[in-house]
């Protein structure tokens, strides 16, 4: 099967022009197809605060009332998804921006109240395969907005992470799929306090001794947790690195 | 050839929920393989206002700062487009959202400053027909915002109108394309105080006599001049009617 690498960024680095501009440029210098899922959550905080819309968060998840899932569509579907694919058009990359609406890429359903109503959030039912596979052999590089619908005529607000997730994961069963994680630190550390004590490799093995020794900790213990999810589906490796890094073979390497 | 039908519409009628609502029932029943453009400018307005950015407008364009550009970019790309494509969805039809930067769909170049500065306002130099042709042979309703990119990383404001009549041109090398512009009016009125007086067929000898006559007078003339640039290009009909007619075979038909 021939190679894909499915790219998650998030955080400030892609909504600042200068930062962008430079991970546009590792991007483009990839190899192979690829895909780009992009977050953009400092953004929406941002554009909800100047029209006066409070923004919720529970556990780091946004609560996307009928106002909120606006903020959320105009400011991830437009203008960070256009931003970046008029960049890349830039660069020679035929980029198409996609919400899960379009060509009905990712149909999700709205997360059902339990302890928390989450609003407007969407939890991923299913990746289209077909379409995705069709575009990225046809040379199209997909620039993926955290942003799907329920197939009934609205949008939902979806976490990227679990956007790079599940599109790498459908995608196993066309492409040998690498699914890397662009993150703030250099890696999953050893030290927290050490940003050069990145751990080269985890497994399985090595997972449950550092968990153990408590060396993998808080926020850090669900992302693994979905990274192994992904490689139990079929993606063969998850990397976990610095945005600054694609490209450069460092960071976490997770297989299984 | 086969038949294609590219719609135009604007207004209030894409930015307010219910109208939305029939507008694209109507345009679900519309037959055959088409395309939909649309507009968003007073949700603009309202949204730059909000953010407490003004907006000045010169012979009915928007002036496109780079604050400007980024609210056009969130609202016409973002919020309008995809509300439309979830809607279609909805209604099973393979909507996909597309700015011209977009797989390169629509190529432009920021207008040249002559007596005013227009700011990020782009012209359209080039439609890529094949893309758009091939999506359109294998099922998928282009929904096209009008924004658009110079190939360079800069994306542009374009109006709505101009996408729709450039679209229209393109696609007639492969297509039998009829345009439709949805408009407030039923049609180009004999009586512009009387809705009911519709003009039901324009030919380049009657639009002369129309002139003459000062029935055509004022915004209605470079419409019925882009109509007939439509034309000169292949374009097989124009027709110009109200939104809520759309299907009815009514309105003001131009051809030449």
């Amino acid at each position: 099967m021939e190679k894909l690498t499915v790219i998650k960024v998030g955080g400030k680095i892609v909504e600042e022009k200068e930062s962008l501009k430079s991970l546009l440029n590792l991007f483009s210098k990839v190899e192979g197809k690829k895909v780009l899922v992009h977050g953009g959550g400092r953004s929406a905080t941002k554009v909800a605060a100047d029209l006066g819309i409070e923004s919720k968060m529970v556990n780091g998840r946004r609560i996307t009332d009928l106002e909120t899932l606006k903020v959320v569509t105009m400011v991830y579907a437009g203008l960070v998804n256009k931003d970046i694919v008029a960049s890349l058009q830039g660069q020679g990359i035929n980029a198409l921006g996609l919400t899960g609406a379009d060509m009905n890429v990712i149909l999700s359903e709205k997360r059902p109240v339990k302890d928390i109503d989450y609003g407007y959030v969407g939890d991923v039912k299913k990746v289209n395969i077909d379409i995705l596979s069709d575009l990225i052999n046809s040379g199209v590089v997909p620039v993926m907005a955290p942003i799907t619908h329920d197939g009934k005529g609205s949008l939902l607000n979806t976490n990227a992470d679990t956007i790079a997730g599940e599109t790498a994961k459908a995608l196993a069963e066309k492409f040998d799929v690498t699914l890397i994680y662009c993150f703030e630190k250099k890696g999953v550390l050893m030290d927290e306090n050490d940003d050069n004590s990145v751990i080269p490799h985890i497994t399985p093995e090595s997972f449950i001794k550092l968990l153990k020794d408590e060396v993998v900790k808080g926020g850090m213990i669900p992302k693994l947790e979905n990274a192994f999810g992904a490689l139990d589906c079929g993606v063969k490796e998850v990397i976990i690195t610095e945005a600054g890094e694609l490209g450069n073979n460092s960071g976490t390497v997770i297989t299984i």
